[in-house]
């Protein structure tokens, strides 16, 4: 019973059907009909124009969005547990051509990886407007957030009258986008701060897909110059109709709210009994598909022994990840053999 | 009947078989089983210890490959006709941090898009030996050519002793390696020059494939870095056992062989066609899977209205390229029009 | 008897003047009184506002320059023989971060090393409009050219206007440009072509400078960016006012024009011997402070050993440079000797 | 009487007699007679066999040596309030290609801004050994640091001890070099720590100088490449032998050492009148020429009123920097001032 991690589920069936309905000859890179059509289906999505476009990982739609918001001479404000901080092998320094992170938000979790105008504020505005420190360009938040927390509509919205008054572009890591929705349960154009994001990685993968998310961007603008950096970055594949098929399937009948629906509930079963234990054991709310518990080494091996695989946090905790297809009785398992220690 | 792309044409369906097959849960990244035997399977395969890493496009086979190869302030030596210059969207310059192309060979395509010892030479040798010039660090050469033609075993052996006198490295950038080593005959290994290439671009997309190529070392020094460029660069997928099925299915009975040789047999059919036509239509010799033809404006439309799809090439000439699924009868079809013409 | 390069020229009395005035404590970096005075004195000189600063090398002026007109996706048209091609060790390559540039106009010398519009066409021309190929963005011209020659101001007309129906910014290397402004007698206005180009380098040190050159943006939004890439360069010096104090001196009382007019003067003496030579030497007019000389290697050695130096340039050819310093009784020494050969 | 800035200071007499004497004709670029005497000037100096640079900056001389040191994937570690973290905009990302700075030591000023080995070790031990974290490649110390302490002997040689283990390399921004020297009084050598330290960024500006700091490399394979990184960044001069000449009249009878001498001692009767305050006033012990004073804004309004220029640091603070050329007099009326508060 596995609770390692979303990136390790299988495909859903339905995308491997589109992918191989996509299997007729058709123009290559994203000249195809799938790849056309993602723009009007996103549009659709959000209730608004965008322009979306499909690559590889999360960490190249993270930084071609980025790339398109932030000169390499610029910065970009994140949490200091964010993905594009701690994971990505510095790939933003890569595609923002040596732009810099700069860091706010707690660092003993108590923000459960969230940022907040204030956190922002701390970080910008010591900030000399001078030419020997670097300028931040671009904000970029989480949803849901390193510790599978979710961003509220009105969190967003404060965030984004910051962003606007400081003339800072706003972008979302959505990796666990899904989660985060179905969680929120507002739609996804309000999970998404369409008002003020200007660009949304749309991640699929940890939700079911093979190897397509999408940069969804609500300033349009900004797309020309992500199709540019794209290629340039070796990301348009000459078959996109597979990557279009797969995002397509999962907007079809909304697949994605419901793969993150699935994934959810087995967390929230976890949670739930992390949260009623004697000394309730949860770290952060279960706001997505990730459940941190506080849990010692001996209680750890004591689930590991039941069966149970899953990530060590730190010395005292340890992460449990739920997918689209966990078995919600295994979930339950867990959620006794949690209730047992 | 198409002949525009090898990029268009389908996945065969051993990849759909073997990817199907990699659905089971297992570890992200390229933690995997597959993934874990791919070093393998391309050492059984050239007859020497080698180092193989899956990427989603040959752009960014060729661009990480490169940037173990040659410093930011460096040079690569290519033809000017060569992908990485005229149709990678700049790739080398952003994967290679600026460092520059070095461009060789005949502009009027009489050398068939390959280079040669001396055409190198005539790159090189200007070059000061100062710091106010780009100083080479690598060349690369393609095989098959931009024109479908293939470097011989003696051909690379020479490139090689001119890289090794003068202390470059050499990269062969294999989008169509099939095709070339289909077409050659002597194996894997005398395709691919190992005694003197360091890295191959081994493709497999053209060939068959969805999204998979493979860089593969033989240096396995220069691999290492490219393991956290690879990541940097946001082309480590996180479900990356569908990437190595791809690869691992190709090189099981030399599918990839036999995949070219079958578009090589369609491309020969074609190019004979137009070999026998009274002036010689044919530009290049047929030594892959393209077919580059002198054809007129009403000659192309003519072929156009017998329901042939191909590129222009210029003014006075066509491009037909064949795939794994081309028909041979189709193809014999296209000879037949071609005579007829 | 010196002619190898203008770079080898002693520092004007009048700048050492300025600089030692300067000594005095004042603020750092830019922020002193004689760095303050720049954009009014280069916009009294052009006529039009401008903004200016300093930077220490040509390198670094065309550089920065070129850096606010072209995305690191981006290409930069210039010719086959321009500064930034051929001896900046890459440096475009270094500060567009890895753009392209895009080379044209002939490589036989015929052209004098001056772009057209019809040579700018040829190379924008061909790209496609797609992502596969780099985009121009800008467009560079040296005044007075590789080849010491000038831009007449309609020929900088039809090239701005070129560059204005196409979108592409333009730029102006002037690491000679007091030469080709003396040369053309029209001010520095006309010799800059104002109406037309975004930024010249405003090269000094060639002059009689020691280490200053300025950038001088027309269009002063560009002007922006340059700031905060020049400090990110490590091109913003903590006593900036020993640059300013250089600029404003040569500024002073038309120095510059004054130091060029010598230097002109000489390298017309020479050129008009070799241009009077019964088989005329002249490879290229004389425009500027460059004369470029058909002769022999026996003929080298022949001028040689009366003293005179300067560099071989190719097998057939010599390159003789005059300075502001140079002995206008050296250069018609030179010149006979020319025409004694 | 002004401590602002060391920056503010003028330029000793001794290098505008040597930069006058450098104006005879010479080669350019680093061709010229001084520019050669660098290597022999530096091994000299530091007792071992160096190679030499100059450049105009410190922020180039930090950024070209680090680019010896890390490749664009790896990252450098530095304290927090190291010059290149927070004064130099983003210059090392810019250099290093992205690269990351990873920061350690105190925030709070508690350690003077000097990293130890366990800071150090701090920051490297949780960075998982795997392509999704960026891997350390090198550390840059500060001497003196940015609160104005000189690293020990045996500080900088545990530092380096753990560089070794952990296969790292060590540069050492020496912008302040010659003050710590001077306060350590033990030679160049050990202040440098050239048994342990592969480059040092010797600031001269600061001290005297004009627009020449000198990069020492005590591993001369990184200078190869330092030199093409120098001219690719538009930093090789074209008159460098004015750069050279500055250099070696800093060296010539220790001139470097003394000027700081001078500085330092004006700073040492500051900081005494701090130290003897009823509640010590001192932030950070004196180890070169500045004085980081705890004063509240009335006592800072007192110290304006009796006409000492400085900067406030932070709310309840303030910065005083001497200079070569402070008046001794002048920093006893500061003490006394100070002393009256």
């Amino acid at each position: 019973m596995q609770f390692l991690s979303d990136n390790a589920a299988p495909v859903h069936p339905k995308l491997w059907e589109a992918m191989r309905a996509a299997d007729a000859t058709d123009a290559p890179y994203d000249g195809d009909a799938l790849s056309q059509q993602l723009d009007d289906k996103m549009s659709a999505l959000f209730g608004r124009e965008c322009t979306a476009m499909w690559v590889a990982t999360g960490t190249a739609a993270n930084c071609l969005a980025l790339a398109t918001m932030c000169p390499p001479h610029g910065g970009v404000v994140c949490h200091r547990e964010a993905h594009i901080e701690m994971d990505e092998g510095g790939a933003p320094g890569f595609y923002l051509h040596g732009a810099k992170l700069l860091l706010g938000g707690a660092s003993d979790g108590s923000d459960h990886a969230k940022l907040t105008p204030d956190a922002i504020a701390r970080v910008i505005d010591p900030i000399r407007d001078d030419v020997h420190q670097v300028q931040p360009a671009a904000i970029s938040i989480t949803q849901a957030s390193e510790y599978g927390c979710s961003y509220r509509r009105d969190e967003i919205a404060a965030i984004g009258a910051l962003a606007k008054e400081r003339g800072l572009k706003l972008h979302m890591d959505g990796a666990r986008f899904g989660n985060a929705a179905a969680f929120l349960g507002e739609g996804a154009a309000s999970a998404a701060g369409v008002d003020h994001v200007d660009a949304l990685s749309f991640g699929f993968i940890k939700n079911g897909g093979m190897s397509a998310e999408a940069i969804v961007f609500f300033d349009p603008e900004l797309a020309d110059v992500a199709r540019y950096r794209r290629k340039r970055a070796g990301h348009l594949q000459s078959k996109g109709r597979y990557l279009a098929a797969q995002v397509l399937a999962m907007l079809e009948g909304d697949l994605w709210l419901e793969n993150a629906a699935a994934a959810n509930e087995a967390a929230r079963a976890i949670g739930d009994a992390a949260k009623a234990a004697e000394d309730d054991r949860l770290l952060h709310p279960v706001e997505a598909n990730e459940v941190f518990l506080r849990c010692s080494a001996s209680e750890r091996e004591t689930l590991r022994e039941k069966g149970f695989g899953f990530y060590d946090w730190g010395e005292d905790a340890a992460r449990f990840v739920s997918a689209w297809n966990t078995d919600q009785q295994a979930a339950r398992q867990l959620a006794d053999a949690i209730a047992d220690l």
